[in-house]
């Protein structure tokens, strides 16, 4: 049952020409390289015949193109990252290239593995949400001349590509627009970790609520726990311990929706009365009830951004000269959840 | 720049050994073909000082082998499809295989295009969800002996593995859960499409209706318009139409996120009193308020059975002799959206 497959050689020997000639002949070259209609016509039909499948595998030995792009995410499933995981692979399939996807859950040793794993299989580029600590893989990519770009965060001090947003902008803007609509006790839930953007959040934030001369209300979940019980248990406390919160700004999808949760069970009425806002927005936020007000990254345009870079450094052999920095602004989109204080409380 | 990959050729050169040689050691099996500690531990020192890493793609030419696994789905971002490919990502790192991840939105010109794609890329093995008319594609892959497992449909008339739901009783279950709960006139929205799981979901609510000597109402929705607004559009005119309806059951989640947004804005009132069930569960449904009533699929075990069924033709090289179909429950999770009639109409 298991079909030989037909190599050049084969059919060289079948129709007594040279592997150089079907080689000429099956890559379209048959005409530039003055081989005679006759003998294109003779190794045509006889493919076909076969239906011989160029055997990519070796294709990719002579020429070192896998036509494979690596995506290296948190989460796969996570609704930011699945989105952009599309965007990514309709535009790489028009340009003939495929995506290898894989989850490194924010953890150095697995990120590690995986970009060790994929150079030794020598895709031809990575596209790659870097956890805290592999500065010193991405560097390695980088001297073996491979085209990688870095996205949603960078390493200050690491010379590299990358598309990410303006985060600091983005929570300062958030955090204004909440006291603009009266909310004066603005709390700030946010992941535990050392990353510039998730600094940057915190950063725009901060100075939002200093600049007001008001009190920050600021709680760090570890990454891990932002699965478990343990996350929501946080959340929980951290909303007993501070009565006086009058709007919550969460830092993430995820955390919003641990947010939601942990207020429809526990506060129905501070899930209506309350300010929210949402880092990331998604589908379903903007049906919920109350309709989340949020701040929306501009997947479409991070993903052509992403493809964009990749694509010329693809297509120039020597790589690109100078490195690619871009950074996109985000969009807040007020909804139900963030309405003028007073008219919340009068309704509810 | 441009750093050379050491071959095992420079290497033997280098050491004035033979490829063999080296290629024995590197294999870790030095002591077997009796090869001097001392030679062996020439080479290991020098490809530890010169970071060797084997060329994974001549590799792969060797063996025929490419550790590559193909997860082939209607769309990527959609929730329960990049939930699977969480699952399967998870279980194939541990067995050491990569997952190539592709959508072909249902599109049968797109499917075939990314099988012959992958085919010639000859990667190890097939998960897809198949488009309506590829079974000419698939019977390709089984021909030439390439593992290949189907979810979430198959053909009737084409013995492939397959892991699947029970649709029928799915539905049916589901439907007799919104009758016990008083609700009379109950709508099915779904996709208008003739593959094997839709007929079984429509089928299962059309018996349970009939059983009961009830009116149906059906609107199917073709799947290349449920991105769109028209699809929404549909669904309001439904509504609109049928005014008499007091509950609706949907048989995909993106439907339900559609019915939901329609409800919201058009029929706030029907979205608190009407008895809603959707298919497909999300995170999201369980604190929506009302909380959405969900038939939901079993992610973990429907991915663990098709890798089991991949890791199972993948290690015996002559193929499985016959044809493994897995047949898995879902589970009815009643939550607010379904409470019965009665109550919801005092509530509301």
């Amino acid at each position: 049952m298991n079909k030989k497959r037909h190599s050049l050689k084969d059919i060289a020997r079948e129709l007594n020409v040279s592997v150089t000639t079907v080689s000429f002949v099956l890559n379209g070259k048959g005409k530039e390289k003055k081989i005679s209609d006759e003998v294109i016509k003779k190794i045509q039909d006889y493919t076909r015949k076969i239906n011989y499948r160029p055997n990519l595998v070796a294709q990719s030995l002579r020429t070192g193109k896998t036509k494979i792009l690596v995506f290296m995410v948190e989460d796969i499933s996570n609704y930011f990252f699945s989105k952009i995981a599309r965007i990514i692979e309709d535009i790489a399939y028009k340009e003939d290239y495929k995506v290898l996807f894989c989850s490194n859950e924010n953890n150095d040793d697995r990120s590690r593995e995986l970009i060790n794993l994929f150079y030794e299989r020598q895709v031809d580029g990575f596209i790659i949400i870097p956890s805290p600590g592999i500065k010193d893989s991405i560097q390695m990519l980088i001297n073996n001349n491979i085209p990688v770009v870095l996205f949603d965060r960078y390493f200050d001090d690491l010379d590299t590509n990358y598309v990410v947003i303006d985060n600091e902008n983005s929570t300062h803007h958030g955090t204004q627009h909440l006291l603009s609509r009266g909310y004066r006790n603005i709390g700030f839930i946010t992941i535990d970790v050392d990353q510039i953007q998730m600094k940057g959040r915190l950063d725009g934030y901060l100075n939002a609520i200093t600049e007001n001369k008001l009190k920050s209300y600021v709680l760090k979940i570890p990454y891990s726990e932002t699965g478990s019980k343990n996350g929501k248990k946080q959340i929980q406390q951290f909303l007993q311990k501070n009565p006086d919160l009058d709007a919550v700004f969460f830092s993430t999808n995820y955390l919003t929706q641990i947010g939601l949760e942990v207020l429809r069970e526990d506060h129905p009425r501070k899930l209506q009365e309350m300010g929210i806002i949402t880092f990331d927005d998604n589908d379903l936020f903007k049906i919920y009830s109350p309709s989340i007000s949020a701040v929306a990254q501009p997947l479409k345009k991070i993903g052509k951004e992403l493809m964009k870079i990749m694509m010329e450094m693809l297509q120039t052999d020597k790589g690109i000269k100078s490195t690619r920095h871009v950074v996109l602004d985000t969009k807040l989109i007020p909804r139900d959840s963030s309405l003028p204080k007073e008219e919340k409380l009068m309704h509810s």
